[in-house]
């Protein structure tokens, strides 16, 4: 008995048959007594088709006539949900980004929420409707269309949950929940029923890809309490919230691997004050994200500085790096794109001093060898070789979680 | 120099190449000094595929949910053509109905224009951009997006054209114009550069389906001047207008054919008062139109009454005569589909008698038989035999037009 918001992605409403085992999902929640809001995404390949027609048009569309455009996609969906919800018998209504009263700023195709006025929701939930919103959209100042960017609708579907304060946020998606590792490729990795705010945060940026890190940290933000679970195997997901219940002998929660990595050095840097600055200054400039960075101790005036990237801005950050060489000096420039970066994620690890060296025995025992170390007060990372990483995930699998 | 309002349909936006065709004549508009406000139709088999959709989850979906649906047909096209006049160097900006200003009554899938608040389009145009409006579509006062029902786009853009006090409203089609009769079956039908908003009344009705009556009725209430036009033939087309220059021999502005009629004749009903309201007031009370009436002179106590009904009616017309026949009386129902109403269209016409008799003669020289006569300000029609008209219809456009 309470108010439930449930978030469907675009494969959970693709065809009418998912929009019906949807609709029953709804109902059952509903006939539980509960007041039920539903966000929807787009329905399947909605979004690239109408990605393409732009596209048909002009290979630099207006940002603003592409929210306009890529809007229709949920407003189509809530609307096919709202009938096949009457047609089960469940009175319900659909909304609009800007009817659910969405307000965002005006960075249009990756706006971000100011407020949502909710009277009209309350004022339909009141007539005892399920109300279905069109997620991943909102209104600016302007009466503008916007849209908000990548993982949208689960950032839609928190901000409804912290504005109508309701008692769960519940994320469908294609997953039964949030397992200690990818299990596609470790076959022992088991289903969380509890993960923390921050521990999943860490999950989400080392690659699990299960919930958008936004909508993770918007839930902590308004303390709303998130769980993950299948629209196509109904049992219970993993709960996301501030803290979980102590769990003996469970301090890691997950093992992730992050393949879209690279290893830039720059050898023999002079080692003087106002280096760093310039070297990751220019790197910032060109929006590319440093990750690990390491120093070698000096050798004379000169040292080592090797840092990652992500893979993909690898071959930028070097070009930056070259043109800006006269700037902060040193000698070659190397790229090594053959890495991979394996990581532990659980709270409270820095009080458990046996979680690195446990990890690193593991990898020891199993000829793997380190090249970078990173630690977090919830996570550990090493950087390894590509072809190793698997492995890697595997052993440290086994040895933290049975 | 002036403001224009320009509306295209479906078929003008269909595809990337006809999104800029229109995208050219809106440009060429502009360049020749005038501010444009735009209004599109969903492209091609949009609308339909839609419809399709929401068949495909429920047969009786609810209409307000159908117009949430439906409206995503002319976002989508509205967003695509301010792309396309952006990228051949139109400044553009696309709006919505409800963006548009347009507020509408709350009769979902057939909403009526309350007023457009046209403040926004205002001071997109006072930016000097084209205005790109959805139209078909608007917002009712429960904020509930709503449409037009048919020929809605034509009346968006006469609403929009109205409530600018727009120099002229252009409704480009695929016909070039308002022909004196349908091109396709009379060769020597010929183009009006002129007609008035009666005599277009008149023509629409009976069937030369060029423009929607409703936008019609709109622009006659509001003296927008309307010019139907060809978007793949560029050349000047026919104007709609209050009144139009005087042309010699040119009284009758066309010919029309109409094959939706059938002939219901009631034989031998009680001639007393009351009678005509018992039989059409049941019709009435069905929504079956009844257009021409001819009651026979009283033989005895009774009379037969004949008249024409939509041929799509004629089944439910002569079921429900026959349910309530006890209240009115009479004998033997018939039904004859196997009819036409060919008509002349033109003002003035009562004021110059010889055109009902020129009209008769010419049928007569054809040896075709006159069923029913219905005479108006503005009209001649005839009821003849279906296998005639389009003879009938040659005949008298060689008689009035050279």
């Amino acid at each position: 008995m309470g108010l439930i918001v449930q978030k469907f992605g675009g494969t959970s409403v693709a065809n009418r048959d998912r929009i019906f085992n949807v609709a029953r999902i709804v109902a059952d929640t509903r006939n539980a007594g509960n007041d039920v809001v539903v966000v929807v995404s787009a329905q399947g390949d909605t979004t690239d088709d109408l990605i393409a027609k732009a596209a048909e048009i002009t290979h630099d569309p207006s940002k603003r006539e592409m929210d306009m455009l890529l809007a229709t996609g949920e407003q189509i969906s809530v609307s096919l949900l709202a009938m096949a919800l009457d047609s089960v018998g469940v009175p319900a209504i659909s909304l609009t980004g800007w009817q659910a009263g969405f307000q965002t700023d005006r960075t249009y195709t990756n706006a971000r929420i100011k407020r949502i006025d909710s009277e009209r929701i309350e004022s339909e939930l009141a007539r005892n409707r399920v109300v279905v919103v069109a997620g991943f959209q909102g209104l600016n100042r302007m009466e503008d269309i916007t849209t908000l960017g990548r993982g949208g609708s689960d950032t839609s579907a928190v901000a409804i949950a912290a504005a109508l304060h309701a008692d769960r946020c519940q994320i469908y998606t294609d997953v039964e929940g949030v397992y200690t590792a990818d299990p596609r490729y470790i076959k022992k990795a088991r289903k969380l029923p509890e993960i923390t705010f921050d521990e999943m945060l860490e999950l989400a940026t080392l690659g699990a890809q299960v919930l958008n890190n936004r909508s993770v940290e918007l839930a902590k933000k308004y303390g709303v309490e998130l769980e993950v679970l299948s629209s196509l195997n109904p049992m219970p997901g993993t709960i996301v919230k501030e803290v979980t219940s102590e769990m003996e002998g469970m301090l890691i929660k997950g093992v992730a691997k992050d393949t879209n990595v690279a290893v830039i050095s720059i050898m023999e840097v002079p080692d003087v004050p106002g280096m760093s600055f310039k070297v990751f200054g220019a790197l910032a400039r060109k929006k590319i994200n440093v990750d690990i960075i390491l120093q070698s101790t000096g050798r004379g005036d000169n040292k080592d500085l090797i840092f990652t990237v992500p893979k993909n801005d690898a071959e930028i950050a070097v070009a930056v790096l070259k043109e800006n060489q006269v700037r902060f000096g040193g000698g070659e420039i190397y790229v090594d794109k053959d890495v991979a970066k394996v990581s532990v994620v659980g709270a409270g690890m820095q009080s458990h001093s046996g979680v690195a060296s446990r990890m690193f025995e593991a990898l020891y025992e199993n000829n793997i060898n380190i090249r970078m170390i990173s630690t977090s007060e919830i996570k550990i990372s090493v950087i390894i070789k590509l072809d190793e990483a698997d492995r890697a995930m595997a052993a440290i699998h086994d040895e933290f979680i049975q």
